[in-house]
């Protein structure tokens, strides 16, 4: 939509991706087979690169696939899984990063990827693309595997951010039913705040009056409010949207992802156990492959920035080429559909609600 | 160890398990079934079972095993999962729940067994048998399915506590390496703190302080510090107990239980899905079998309360037979190595040193 490199694209219905060569546990050569794959099956797809040129040309050069569809942009630079964000902010100027992400800025890219430092990366986003006009706190959103029908719920925050209060927190599910719209087709996103019961006298101060100043736009912003949800439905099918702080979201994921691999690995050593249950799996193969991609934490890679101006999706650190192909996918659907640009209109129109709900709250007159 | 009910009880040599038959989802015939297999397994168990004579006693009288080794106690009134922990304070002497934390106060029990309300179960713990000298916050520790040889790693705390501060995590973590050391016969437990990043600079204030704290106590407690944790840790093999706040716990085990919960069944419809896969299925029975109790809740049901003069175990409110067995054979396993008495003697030991910890890192001469 916005903007194409200037240089080798013919096809100018293409949507540009700028992608961050570097930062990620595997080096670049992962990130240009997982690019790879993604041109192999996105023809409208055209990406910019960025990372020390030496490094990427040949591996770039080695994918015919890729061949006129990648701009190489020179960086000397890589932020590393150490730097600490501060730092990158002062001295991250000329990293492969910073050029991914001022991509978007200029407009020559419609969505950015990189599998970097998190903390940095939220960062230079918000140093370069600059918090949407009514947005205090952006908030990283993910897609878990889930029992509804569209087989995943969006939570955020994820972003380790330390703090939300219930403003924060009222604009976290007002995001998030904007991001479920458009990456799910659900017109009436059921949203969850999560606490430590579903009762409504549980829990920390600000969650109750997160409670109230959601309750309220519910009507109005088109989402059903289910009320306090618990850990075990952020996999479940009572909400869509589960909303919660940065710590407690980071941990939550991290300890299902955590325990989604202890139980593949003791999966693959019950089928590798004996012979019988070699052959077993060998039958099973269709099954286990069915169960395998259900479970994949690959196949959902990608957390997405929300409340920027611009579209910026964070792939796994450890990600292989199938996570960043599925990051870059995530990437290209949201561009496609003008999502930053929606989100924006929706949290402009919410802005001076939020204000009458916070004070409405404060004065007691809020709902339940 | 400490008692035996005065009734009919031949073998003095049988630890007294005091059982609140009452309060779990699926009422007191699950909890009788549940004691008649622990009975069943282990013939050093007497029990004396908490909740409305007329209900439990033609429960009791159909268990064969159970004769002459259960005393009900009559009790009218039963604390539901709505009431609130202050309510049940001010009234909830009479009920089955009450009564069965008094008889550990009164030496007639080695230890109890609840499945009820957990904030009740807490609530009414501390007003009977009150906290432990020099324990500011009593926690709730469990066992989570880990890489590590043990196969489980203990948490704590889950008990949906709004905040921790820097001494509590302390505290938590010498009791939970206590209970590490006398439920799994771990000399030198390692402990982590879990935040959302292993890097120091990471996460909030208090986590830092607690950083400092753990850290100068490693080597006189005689455990290792590993420092920070992240969620997926939980279930891996770098620590051996994980130490968070009540809130954080809570929230991270319902998300690996909702998690884990998912995976099975989607595991079962795969298995289920076609004519083959059924057979696969069969053949495999054994493997499969091995992983579902690899993976099974029920086999660590059982959240034990730290930092009380007496044992008391929570149970999972959806409990089912095999849940309340484990839950009794936990209390009963702690009962039987003194473990109160010898939590009690490291926390005591701890107290006066925990102050000079305190006050050396506000005066910033702790360790980094």
């Amino acid at each position: 939509m916005t903007g194409t490199p200037e240089s080798h694209h013919e096809t100018p219905a293409r949507i540009i991706i700028s992608v961050d060569a570097m930062g990620g546990d595997a080096g670049p050569s992962v990130v240009v087979a997982g690019i790879a794959k993604s041109a192999k099956k996105n023809p409208d797809i055209g990406f910019i690169l960025h990372g020390p040129e030496e490094q990427l040309a040949p591996l770039v050069a080695r994918r015919r696939i890729l061949r006129d569809r990648v701009e190489i942009r020179d960086s000397r630079n890589v932020v590393t899984m150490e730097d600490k964000p501060s730092q990158v902010m002062r001295s991250g100027k000329g990293s492969s990063m910073w050029a991914t992400v001022d991509c978007v800025r200029k407009g020559e890219a419609a969505g950015a990827v990189s599998c970097g430092n998190t903390g940095a990366l939220m960062a230079l986003s918000m140093l370069r693309l600059r918090k949407m006009p009514g947005i205090n706190r952006p908030a990283i959103a993910i897609l878990w595997p889930s029992r509804n029908p569209q087989g995943f719920n969006v939570m955020l925050d994820v972003g380790a951010d330390i703090r939300a209060d219930a403003t924060d927190l009222l604009q976290f599910a007002l995001m998030g039913v904007s991001y479920t719209r458009n990456s799910m087709d659900i017109a009436m996103p059921r949203v969850g705040l999560l606490n430590v019961g579903t009762e409504e006298h549980k829990g920390r101060a600000e969650l109750k009056e997160a409670y109230a100043l959601i309750s309220k736009r519910a009507e109005d912003a088109s989402f059903e409010f289910v009320g306090f949800v618990e850990g075990s439905d952020i996999p479940g099918d009572i909400a869509d949207v589960i909303v919660t702080d940065g710590f407690t979201g980071n941990v939550a994921i991290k300890t299902g992802e955590g325990t989604a691999s202890l139980i593949r690995s003791a999966m693959r050593e019950a089928f590798e156990y004996s012979l019988l249950s070699r052959f077993a799996a060998l039958l099973a193969l269709t099954s286990l492959k069915r169960l395998s991609k259900r479970i994949d934490p690959r196949r959902v890679n990608g957390g997405v920035f929300l409340g920027l101006n611009g579209t910026v999706v964070k792939s796994h650190g450890g990600a292989d080429a199938t996570s960043v192909s599925a990051a870059v996918k995530l990437a290209f659907r949201l561009a496609e559909q003008g999502f930053a640009q929606k989100l924006a209109a929706r949290v402009a129109s919410a802005g001076e609600l939020n204000q009458d709900n916070t004070a409405a709250a404060k004065a007691g007159t809020a709902p339940k």
